[in-house]
């Protein structure tokens, strides 16, 4: 850290400041300067740190030069994390990780239905939420654990992983027991203690990024994951809340290489959160995986119109299909490969 | 709910859209236009029917028309909700309330310390956290029980009630038994189920507002608590994310009036999240109150260089009876008063 | 400012970034650390300069610790400027500036009409403007110099100076004719043509922060002017854009005492566009009063309902009246006053 | 427009109404519902129409229906528009239009210099600023005439056209005489005299989108170019401005398919400013074509440490050849081309 003294601090003010670096077990470095001084802290930072001598008297600013996270960092892991999430399937290496289904599951047969209509056209993860977090106490909140049971008996029945959302500690052994992959929602990303939680279960887990979450806070949740000994996390972009009323959210796209750039961890995609209208979910899915995406979470219905959530920016299985040929173009152009027509054949 | 149809919709189409209407449940009210027809939708606006709308082929918008929370509505209740949080002190009336402490509770001798100065000043509620939301795995996180029973004992030697907040559904239980007053804190004021067991505790319960969460999300936060069959609710604007970078939060007055004039809940100002810096944490809080505010939340630590989080924000004891003096000419201003010189002699 | 040096940085790596400092003229102090390197530059942060060292190999980061504004800094000039705007009324002392009028000047006898109503109703100063910045091609632009030559009239009728907005610098000179101060709205803070034209002209000027514009960027506008030679620089608060769509705007109280404290100049609070709705604007005016405005501007309209801009956010006459004696109040508890009973008295 | 009558509205009341929607020259259409009243108003919205009905007694909120710009919309032309900016360039067909050269012109052989590196490295389009915006009055604020000759000359030289910001009507003149393309400032957008005036010229005009520029908002910018009879108008996604203080800006690719899908007129990105760091350019410009984007605007310098403005974003001649390379693979999956070997053979 380094710390800008005001012009009119005395030595005496300046001898303060110092006293209290070291007494917080840091050293400092001062360097008096014609107009301000300036104190460089020699130690890591932490995050207390900056706020207690931000307000010292005659501290003018205090400026952070490490970052407040470690083991999602690149430094601490120079090779991107490849993520072995079952059925073959691997999330951060060449073959991009494409996670479709329901927002909300709806019931037994419909659950299937759409696990062979996204596996047909070539997902290779299977979505579907059993707790739906509603801003409205009135809405349909999901199946629960009879949701989690057509979730992963669709998933067993094409061969595909899992993926669901967990929303409270309450339920992470039913969560953990029925998903091969645990969604941590945007609105839980600072919820701590579910970071805590699922940091301590082996289930791979995916941190989408909160509504107004700056970056550092979105690693800074994989961090919380992580320090509790879970080391197979994956970050979602799902588009962030701005002044910009023409969409649901804005699709951060600048996300993409810089997390890629800040952190070891794969970073998917969603489109349908991220643009919240189905006419934008294609090319934003394709802007995404140029961009270097390692996958996409698209929501998939059969009949939009008639969703329990989520409908306006769902795909029909046609549209989905058309998607998937569209960005293996993309994919190819970097390198990277869709999942398989091989495969899509096999489950049909 | 109002459907607005594109120009191009063929009778047959617009047919289609009313039928769907008609099986959600609703009337369909329509208006052939020369350019643009539009379809009133009779009966409630539940919030999953405008996204089943909106993916209807052919639908160009679709316009809410009726709010869609209820029981915190001022045409629910007319008349401002006053809530007796205990020890004489209600909040929503012509007395103020006047929340204060220190970020953390850091140890017994601490918190009765601050108990002391903040009711010499003329607090009427004493606030300490026990439980911390850190954005940082590796901050500080709270003395958990312990912290809560030098609050209460604080409190209770001083004859105030105590606030502070509950991170988990896990900690329910012990923040019920000790505190007065519940919070919710901003990262959670989207954590459903947690606002669903805070409904079926008999405490009052404050909520305060995201970091980006719109003024319906945040109504609608508090009528996940009313819909449980708590009635207690405060709101809490504690500043909200926007793109300006000189303070840590921007303190968005104009919420204050128009959550009262929507609802009949009272709301507390928090300038010291508010504004994130302590030169600006006085006038902001002499703007809620002359802009309507209930009452205030303000963060106070004898040694703001010392305290273990949020030091560049707190008041120390003698700038927070500075503050109430400029706040009680306000408070006259506006027909309010603060906690009395009385109150404050006693606990001397 | 001061540069910090990636780790991976080799001696030579550190050497080059310390020739280019110099190279630009600057002096460099290197602290060699443990992990990372820190360079100090002496000598004044330019704009260009920031820029120029983010791009060198190896560095991480750069911090800018001087501001770049000087002449509008309370450093500059600590008391704070009160400015003369004639017809015996100043902004920036203990009597409140209150800007009253309508929107658009809509014809001569609406525009005598109108400075009698706020003259009437204790206003000190009357708006009303001849250019309107408009979204839309398609709307009312305003009456242009007939308008000019209304609103002057009005006021030399009524004894009040007048301020009305310039958007070109085609018109300088017809406005400088006509106003006692010259108004720059939000959308041209950053037409840095038109700040340096009216730094020539010897008239006050009034410059609104832009919908996104940050503290430092309204203050550097300021700066432009006057860089010019034009002391007489007012600045207006109203309202930002954020993701809240339940007003047009975010009127941000936080900037009032914070542009106090880094500024000497004056600060107008102006609630109708800083909330964009009749029934926020008058607590919103109290908040801003509260928290150390100088002064107000309020749309006022006899009929708002036929007003041809901005009648939503628009008072009657008798709100307006309302609204004063509601700020009178708030004023006196922060020792200001409130243009007199008896110049309102003069003027029926 | 929609008006919705508030529930309390007696038939009086809605009479009030219906007379105003009448005197303003509309037709009225009210549906009396049990709980509110909902009135359609048949007829243009107008922009001062949905402002004077919210403003009414008893109305609780007006929807408009129809877009608000015409010229621009796709209804108006359901075709692309291709613009021929000289030299057989076009933009919106389907060769990409790629933009390159120095944020600033620094000098005569500076400038060719720049020409003959992005002309080399496939550029068709040569840009470069003679008149810059910049934040403080104390910048570099470009080479003004002298400027444009020499980039006019590099561009004449390389057989390229130029695009150069204009920023005030004073400079129209000399800006249209020595540019192909006009390019109106993200800061300029809503300088609604300068649109005016740019809509007067023959010339093609590229106008960015504001910093907070809502979709809606930048449309009608350019309609208001298109009103004064200019039909050869760009748009440019620049990024826009939010909470996120990773980035300079945050680009915002939902822009790119929604413009594309309201209007006809082709949209070009620019992931300098969208970004504001050399390491996300190249990833994002992909992402953009992917997403549909007609071209790219880039900052190109061969020395980027040394550039006398925006170093930090620009890329060299090499990264910028590497990204060419990197956005053929891209443009070829969505049927698109670079402009080719070929072009930038003959150069040499």
């Amino acid at each position: 850290m380094i710390i800008v003294v005001s012009p009119n601090a005395t030595p005496e003010d300046l001898d303060i400041i110092v006293r209290q670096v070291e007494e917080s077990g840091r050293q400092a470095h001062l360097s008096v300067g014609t107009e301000r001084s300036i104190i460089g802290v020699i130690g890591p930072d932490m995050p207390e740190l900056q706020d207690m001598f931000e307000s010292l008297p005659h501290v003018e600013s205090v400026h952070r030069v490490t970052k407040p996270y470690k083991l999602v960092s690149r430094e601490f892991r120079a090779t991107p994390t490849v993520i072995d999430v079952g059925y073959g399937v691997s999330i951060g290496g060449t073959e991009l990780a494409i996670m479709a289904g329901p927002c909300s599951i709806e019931n037994e047969d419909h659950m299937m239905d759409s696990a062979r209509g996204v596996r047909a056209a070539g997902a290779n993860i299977l979505r579907g939420g059993a707790y739906k977090p509603r801003t409205s106490p009135y809405a349909f909140r999901g199946l629960g654990v009879e949701g989690l049971e057509y979730l992963a008996n669709a998933g067993r029945a094409m061969g595909m992983p899992v993926i669901t959302e967990l929303m409270s500690v309450r339920d992470i052994d039913e969560v953990a027991r029925y998903a091969d992959i645990i969604q941590i929602g945007a609105r839980n990303m600072q919820n701590f203690m579910l970071l805590d939680e699922v940091g301590k279960v082996r289930k791979p887990v995916m941190v989408k990024r909160a509504l107004s979450g700056q970056i550092e806070e979105w690693l800074l949740a994989a961090e919380y994951i992580m320090a509790q000994g879970n080391p197979n996390v994956i970050l979602c972009e799902r588009g962030i809340r701005t002044f910009e009323t023409a969409y649901r959210n804005t699709f951060d796209i600048n996300a993409i290489p810089l997390v890629k750039e800040l952190s070891h961890l794969p970073v998917i995609a969603d489109p349908s959160h991220g643009t919240g209208k189905q006419g934008l979910v294609i090319p934003v899915a394709m802007g995404a995986i140029a961009a270097g995406a390692d996958g996409l979470m698209i929501e998939v219905h059969n009949n939009p119109e008639r969703a329990l959530s989520d409908g306006a920016q769902s795909l029909t299985y046609e549209r989905f299909a058309g998607m998937m040929r569209s960005v293996a173009g993309v994919a190819a152009a970097v390198e990277r490969t869709v999942p398989g027509v091989g495969a899509s054949a096999a489950a049909r």
